[in-house]
């Protein structure tokens, strides 16, 4: 059998809503810059749905959860490997 | 104690990696556009880095370790409660 982690349900079941939200609202965002509307709408939402902090709350989550059980130590090590986003010019 | 659930434990890494790389990419796309770039790169990141179906990976990952738990009904009355982007038109 996998490996399995014991999570605070609470917090998953607000994880779950967070992704379904995100999900369903990236999908018509996108929808509609791809009819042509402003690719500004984008922002907007990300901007007016508070979604740089609530990500980062979900992060702290995840990883304060992940680190009882593997240690800081592995949980920075994966932190650390993570490609983000980079300017490219 | 709180309520917990049990939640595979490579499935929930990939979720911390994902987690910490959308909310790094975000900081920096935000802050570039915050200092006069052109907001079309927000898409870009969005689309080049494959979010909206990692994300629907994610959701599917999370949604079904609580499906487990509290059952397919409990799961799609949280999903229909999620209060998505919306045309405010």
């Amino acid at each position: 059998m996998a490996r399995t982690i014991s999570v605070e349900l609470a917090g998953f079941t607000g994880l779950f809503r967070d992704l379904e939200e995100y999900v369903v609202s990236l999908d018509r965002v996108l929808s509609r810059i791809g009819a042509g509307e402003d690719p500004r709408i984008l922002l907007e939402y990300v901007v007016e749905y508070g979604l740089p902090s609530r990500l980062a709350q979900a992060r702290e989550f995840v990883g304060d959860s992940l680190e009882r059980v593997i240690g800081a130590e592995a949980l920075e090590e994966i932190a650390e490997q993570v490609e983000a986003y980079r300017d490219k010019k």
